[in-house]
């Protein structure tokens, strides 16, 4: 009678152990809420939702006529690009990586780099630069102007602006739709109490987060995107030749707010490789090594790497479903897109 | 009590000249399928349909993972994209207009040009071509093979093949999911004898377009798409500095295949400007003007353009709801896209 009896003891301990590694992370994690109702200080509308849907969809947004939201920021793959750095208008490629637009608005901090902390942190600067990326605020505000059936959205989402197609409330929209899509994860079930969502070396995983000091950067509902901090690539020798965004990381003195950077969230982050403000890293266990070693001083070791690797797998959501939308069909007066201007 | 006879008269007269019009229509025109259960001698299955909806979103199958099959024939804008032509791999913007991706299964004459008759008339040779446009099909199979996700899709929609991934069956899901995206159009409903489909400006637009000889190129279940017909772009004076493509059309001696064109499929045509096969006019009446011009002879009067114009819009259909698929996430074995190269 054994066996029983030490399956009744497996039992009792387990519910144990997990309450109290619960009830830790409980002080640091938050579970994602189950729907977001008001986001940058306004109610989310299902009219806003179904307008910001098209609007995140519309290539025709850009000055050319061939970046939508959705291409640097795509739903289908983790709600990023898979490009290291994006392209953008007249094809050139940025400096940074397209972070994921899942949960996005759950981040206090945005941006990649300190100088957003100075931006006021509403939606309205964000998809400026957005917008600004591929093409003009103006151009995309008489874009859609020119298009009846979106004047016709726009009149039905803002009843009482007298000319409701302006760039504020295309981001009022684009904010909303955005605000749908949260990913509950398998970690989000288990901060609610279901012990069988996370997997034993799962949880080792987020011990190990949680001990050796990632969740001193990475904590809040979005484990990460709300604070900034030192992180720099140097060159090293041997990579001569490389781009210098595959080059090897480490810390350096922080010399001014320019190397700060937003210690972004983990949720996806098995979808959003590559890694980094750069996108210089495609492998997770190895980001999980940087982090050890730049930030933290440590070198984690391959099991130590597998388990924390194993607890970020939990952090994979399931995005909601999104219909394509069927876009407004051009009039007379759609500006014709600019040809791929080059950067020379 | 006359009026009641009037009304009676007019409910017996019209579906009488209706009738004779739809009599005539139906030996040039054919309604839409309510399915299609095969595409190029294959039959298609829901695995099929649900891989090839992955495939055809998915942008990591071009070389830089920017262009995906929708980047050009994009389902929310009428099955193409918005710019005169495509841009494509290391950002050349080839010579031609992306065609819709509507209805495309029932195209019998594929591509723009002549050449493509000689090419075996099967979606193979299609997307091969449509996979080089952003790439190379080696390069897309190698990054289809290292997501485990992919590998059990390709053998759950093939499970007679030892080693499933390969070009030709993401070719197969590929046309059977494209064999989906048809758009019937009030004009298949008054085909199909509901008569208050076609608006009374569109009938006469219907006669006209059969009178003029537009249906003579015009024909089958896309109206186009199954025949091609010299037909040619030419400089003309005071347009130097314009782009080649914005200049005027006239016809000119056929002197080769070179020359010979599709008669596209005016299924959708209002929301597939801009038009021609150089993409060089955006406005329907100004294209079906030239049309008469240039093919018939014949310069259409504004109305007579305005009725063609309004039976046009009769074609204008529905596609089903697409759902954007979430696609399988990458490995250490998927490759890194490359970086935008651009053709100097
Ligand atoms: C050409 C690529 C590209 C396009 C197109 C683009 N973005 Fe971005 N987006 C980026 C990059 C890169 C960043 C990170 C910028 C930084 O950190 O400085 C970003 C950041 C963001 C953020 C902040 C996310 C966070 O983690 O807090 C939001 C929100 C956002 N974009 C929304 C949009 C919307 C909405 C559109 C369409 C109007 C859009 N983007 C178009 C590349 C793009
Ligand atoms: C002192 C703050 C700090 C600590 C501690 C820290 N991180 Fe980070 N983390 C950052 C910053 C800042 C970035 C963004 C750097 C950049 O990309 O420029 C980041 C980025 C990441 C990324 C890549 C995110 C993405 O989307 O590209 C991963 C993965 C990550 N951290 C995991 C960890 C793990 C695991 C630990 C613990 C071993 C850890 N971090 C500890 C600050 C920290
Ligand atoms: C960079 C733009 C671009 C991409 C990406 C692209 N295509 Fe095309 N596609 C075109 C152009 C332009 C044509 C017309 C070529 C011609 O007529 O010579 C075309 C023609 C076609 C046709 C023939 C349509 C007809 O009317 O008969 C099909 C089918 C097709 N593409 C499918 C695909 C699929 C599937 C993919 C993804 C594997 C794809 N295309 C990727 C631009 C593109
Ligand atoms: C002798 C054959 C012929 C006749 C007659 C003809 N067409 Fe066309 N049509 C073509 C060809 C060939 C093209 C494609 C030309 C190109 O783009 O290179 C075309 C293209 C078009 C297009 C643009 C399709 C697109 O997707 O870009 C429209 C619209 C059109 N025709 C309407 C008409 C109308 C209306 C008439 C009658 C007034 C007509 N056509 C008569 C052969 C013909
Ligand atoms: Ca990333
Ligand atoms: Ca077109």
């Amino acid at each position: 009678m054994r066996a029983p009896l030490t399956v009744l003891l497996a039992c009792l301990a387990l519910p144990a152990a997990a309450d109290s590694l619960r009830d830790h992370a409980l002080t640091l994690f938050e579970p994602l809420p189950d729907r977001i109702d008001t986001v940058a200080g306004h109610p989310v509308t299902p009219e806003q939702v179904d307008l910001g849907r098209m609007l995140y969809f519309d290539p025709r947004i850009s000055d050319t006529g061939q970046f939508a939201c959705a291409t640097c920021h795509n739903p289908a793959t983790g709600g990023d690009s898979n490009r290291d750095t994006s392209i953008g208008h007249a094809w050139q490629t940025g400096p940074q990586n397209a972070p994921t637009i899942f949960n996005a608005t759950l981040n206090s901090a945005r941006f990649w780099q300190g100088w957003a902390e100075d931006l006021p942190a509403t939606g309205d600067s964000l998809l400026q630069v957005g917008a600004e990326r591929t093409g003009t605020p103006e151009r995309m505000v008489a874009t859609l102007a020119s298009m009846p059936a979106y004047v016709d959205a726009f009149t039905r989402t803002f009843p009482d602006d007298a000319d409701p197609v302006t760039f504020a409330n295309a981001t009022t929209a684009l904010e909303s739709f955005i605000a749908t899509l949260v990913t509950p994860a398998p970690f989000d079930a288990w901060l609610k109490g279901e012990d069988s969502a996370l997997s034993p070396q799962a949880r080792e995983g987020l011990a190990l987060f949680i001990d050796k000091g990632c969740a001193t950067c990475h904590q809040g509902v979005n484990l990460g995107g709300n604070s900034y901090h030192p992180f720099r690539v140097i060159r090293t020798p041997g990579t001569e030749g490389q781009p210098e965004s595959i080059q090897c990381f480490s810390v350096v003195e922080d010399d001014g707010t320019q190397y700060l950077f937003r210690a972004g969230t983990l949720r996806n982050i098995t979808l959003t490789s590559p890694y980094f403000s750069e996108g210089s890293v495609r492998s997770l266990p190895l980001a999980i090594q940087i982090m050890g070693r730049t930030q933290l001083g440590t070198d984690l070791s391959d099991e130590e790497t597998d388990r924390i690797a194993a607890f970020l797998e939990s952090l994979e959501g399931t995005p909601p479903p999104i219909t394509l939308p069927v876009l407004p069909r051009e009039s007379a007066l759609t500006p014709a897109p600019l040809p791929p201007l080059r950067e020379e």
